[in-house]
């Protein structure tokens, strides 16, 4: 292609609205436009690289024997009613209603159509079915980002595993991983596989710019979403603390730092109690004061679909009181009060703990929470944190910010259950099959490769991924040797299958090599009068700044070269 | 691939629910599967088809030089509200409310979002621009067709161009025609090359499964969209009739045919008044009694954005009477009333006609039209029909039903002026670039090839586009020679890059070669026993019936040839 005739609005000025390194780059490389918060145009350079990263994913699904398939994008409730999905999921996904009133959905997931389609299958014989696809995918995003990270409809790789049993999916599981770790490192994009929810594995690219973290032991390799993480906890000696539990009038504490701060309570003696409702069922939470909830464990613990903070309105109702002096001190909750109250497992045993009177403006001191507190569950509900001792091997955890690029999950019998989707096994019995629900987002692929892999000239593709692998610039286009020359390298790089973009725009040289650069085509070309004069021309490589002098009929061969090794 | 791995579920049976041969086929060569009304999940034969037809389209793009980009499928109620589309366009916008409470529109175009990156362009050095995507479109069809015909989603190539004047404009819309015309000749398609309504150019393929139809006139060649076609007609020679029209009593006629039956008035002598909302603005619409409406024609001769009919309801609050009785003399009109008068030029100079009377069961005669009523304007309203004379020859015209499967119309300015996209002419004063826009439906493309590409044993893909090019047919899978013979002719078909599925499949002969003539592989080399004796396989070609035996060894390179023939 012809750079004159290709549209990329490079711009001299950083964007206002470019939170991170790379979308700032995305933008003024003219790679994306914002049309809406969530919503941006791929321009040609971008949707280059999309086509390029799509054609990857493909070659590795295929390679396991996945299959390309194509699903609705607008699901329609009927069939999510039957999963439970249709109530339970909540305002992340886009609805609408349509000429005829009835109602659907723009999904993130296909499991249930998936699992529709297994109803036909008939035979445990068919299995395993490894089907993926390309969709647009839609998410209402609360606060969607700036950039192609927090993007409300993008480009989703899902792909679905259909086996006869544990072992099979785990099979189907580990095939996914494999390709996952190929596609990625033919992306250039350095991954950590982290522990997810509910059995799931996640791909982060580590990047200051992500929106997830990671908590990982740099001894023993154990990584974990943030959600998920676990740490060991070093034990607290409590004394026994008072026979009883003691109010204590506490007007103008309603954190736990207050409550530390004014009377002198640490925050790992207070009880922290959160109110949720849990698949809309209001319940208490309770965390040590230093501890912070991850919403992630106690919908895993209570296999709720949904977990959302109670209001204040509807706390104050049924407490008696507002958040900062609640408590789930059996003498202090409302008579007859049934709620059920999940603790976190580093409560376990404690006592003289401090907490709130469910009155505001009093707390309780001296609380023995095995004897005062009638716990309904224990669990680990806590974030892990930096610094605490690591799970398997007890270093310390380090936490990293990071872009999740991929998911892998095993929604197993949930939803093929649901559906009725049955297969006949090798003795003639029926058996339901297994899901895996694999995922890639095709976007956030690229933002992570933008994030990671730029300098201050610009972005760095990766070769096979970048819009065109070489760029031949040629320095004076009004000069008929010099165009002659650029022509013959270009035509010769086409012949052997590079792609490449001839410069052969009207513009300064300095404009043409930082256009380049920002773009971050990996090899150059320049093709000038000076360099005519010896019969050669300069190959500059973007990742190390080298740059050869090169006989001019040797130029094509030895870019390809370049781009082989 | 292997037959083993491919899913490919067919059917012995024909659907229940399947309206054309295309559909049935699609079925039961395991395509296609529904899942709502207007929404189909592509299986795997369809999804590799799609591929093949969107990389056929991607090609001959790129050969214009067209740019490939990716713009968002949800669109924000306010772009829209510039261009007045939100409230223009009607139920066949899907529309959505976001969690925010803000409205947004899926979308079948996307020149607004075309428009507003246009804003950016600056000069007309960077025009023309040819924008093209492959985008998942939503359209809320009031009856969905069953089958890939009237899908309520679907891929969708749209196209933009962007050009500095009206020439420009011309030679943009005619590199796409000749792209288009690469495009159907590649998948196979016959299409005609029809006007469409507003200067736009469709391209129809001839199908009696077809939801449109195309009007062509045999002589001379000129073809034209059902809502567009124009007809000569014959003279019809009026009486001068009486001094002033008459009433008379109609209490048992309520139509055309029934004026007819009961009082003897020829159909071509009766005025039809129908009652249109123009843009919203209730008007009246003559045509001969026994013309039809082309609502197309009524929005392009008033420009409107929308026409629909007046429900029967508010007819009769302003006219006083029902559909049957209705009438534009101005005599019997409410009596200050500005309604406007849209007329068909057939009824110009027309005399001693009869029409409704604006009181139910009462119509007048004896109407001179030019005296009698007060037509606002005169303009081709009515649908052309079979036998009528060519607009442009005089022969009689055919009407031949036809699937429209691509689109190319010319919105000019439209669009650019209302999003206040203007760039530098030479001369340094601003201009408003001129837009083309281009579309084909991708599985309108498929279900076109297979409702015009069928026999009685099943689908007829053409070489590139089916599934598979080559079936390498194992007819005995435990015999160890003869399955090195299919595996040695599969992996040099293979290593010639030709797509080639090995039927390893443990089935009978019959039932293999059944599901390859169905599903419609192009080429089917069938390797057995009795021909493994002398060395030999047969080579069955699917669109001639045509069988060569021959020798193993040189089975691959002669298909390899059949493919290139």
């Amino acid at each position: 292609m012809r750079w004159s005739r290709f549209y990329a609005p490079t711009l001299r000025q950083d964007p206002a609205d470019a939170e991170t390194a790379g979308h700032r780059l995305l933008v003024r490389a003219g790679f994306i436009r914002r049309l809406a918060a969530g919503h941006y145009s791929l321009l040609p350079p971008a949707a280059r690289v999309r086509s390029k990263i799509i054609e990857v994913i493909r070659q590795e699904m295929d390679r396991i024997g996945a299959q390309e398939v194509l699903l609705p994008a607008l699901q329609p409730a009927e069939l999510w009613r039957r999963n439970g999905r249709w109530d339970a999921s909540g305002e992340e996904t886009f609805r609408l209603t349509d000429r005829k009133g009835a109602e659907a959905a723009l999904g993130t997931t296909h499991e249930e159509v998936v699992a529709s389609l297994a109803t036909e299958l008939g035979s445990y014989r068919r299995l395993p079915q490894l089907w993926y696809q390309f969709q647009t995918a839609f998410r209402d995003e609360a606060r969607p980002r700036s950039g192609l990270l927090g993007l409300r409809e993008f480009t989703l790789k899902d792909a679905y595993s259909l086996d006869a049993d544990e072992a099979a999916l785990e099979g189907s599981f580990q095939a996914h991983r494999e390709a996952y770790r190929r596609i990625f490192q033919r992306l250039g994009l350095p991954v950590i596989e982290a522990q997810g929810p509910g059995g799931s594995l996640e791909f982060l690219c580590p990047s200051e710019a992500g929106d997830d973290a990671v908590v990982r032991c740099p001894a023993c390799g154990y990584a974990a979403d943030a959600e998920t993480a676990a740490s060991r906890l070093a034990p607290v000696t409590d004394g026994p603390g008072p026979e009883k539990p003691e109010r204590f009038d506490t007007p103008h504490a309603k954190t736990i730092e207050e409550l530390t701060a004014r009377h002198g309570v640490p925050a790992d003696r207070q009880i922290k109690t959160l109110v949720y409702r849990v698949d809309g069922r209001l319940t208490l939470v309770l965390l040590r004061g230093d501890h912070a909830l991850a919403e992630r464990k106690l919908a895993d613990a209570t296999g709720a679909a949904a977990v959302r903070p109670a209001d204040p309105e509807e706390i104050f109702q049924t407490l008696g009181a507002h958040p900062g002096s609640l408590g789930a001190v059996t003498a202090t909750l409302p008579p007859g009060s049934d709620l059920p109250i999940l603790a976190d497992e580093a409560l376990r045993g404690r006592r003289d703990m401090t907490t709130g009177a469910n009155t505001d403006g009093v707390h309780v001191r001296g609380v023995d929470i095995a004897r005062d507190i009638a716990v309904t569950a224990w669990a680990d509900l806590r974030r892990a944190r930096a610094g605490e001792p690591c799970p398997s091997c007890g270093q310390a955890l380090e936490t990293t910010p990071a872009i999740e690029v991929a998911h892998l999950r095993k929604p197993g019998r949930r939803c093929t259950e649901a559906l009725g989707a049955r297969v006949l096994g090798p003795d003639g019995t029926e058996i339901t099959p297994l899901m895996g629900r694999y995922s890639i987002g095709v976007e956030r692929a690229i933002a992570a490769i933008a994030e990671t892999g730029h300098d201050d000239s610009g972005l760095r593709w990766p070769a096979g991924i970048a819009p065109f692998d070489v760029a031949v610039t040629l320095l004076d286009p009004r000069d008929d040797q010099v165009t002659a020359a650029a022509e013959q390298i270009y035509t010769a790089l086409a012949a052997a299958g590079v792609e490449t973009i001839l410069d052969d725009r009207d513009e300064r040289p300095g404009a043409k090599f930082a256009d380049t650069e920002l773009i971050g085509i990996p090899y150059r070309v320049t093709v000038g009068k000076r360099g005519l004069k010896s019969g050669t021309v300069e190959i500059k490589t973007r990742a190390t700044g080298r740059t050869d002098t090169v006989p001019i009929p040797e130029a094509a061969a030895r870019v390809t070269a370049l781009l082989k090794s």
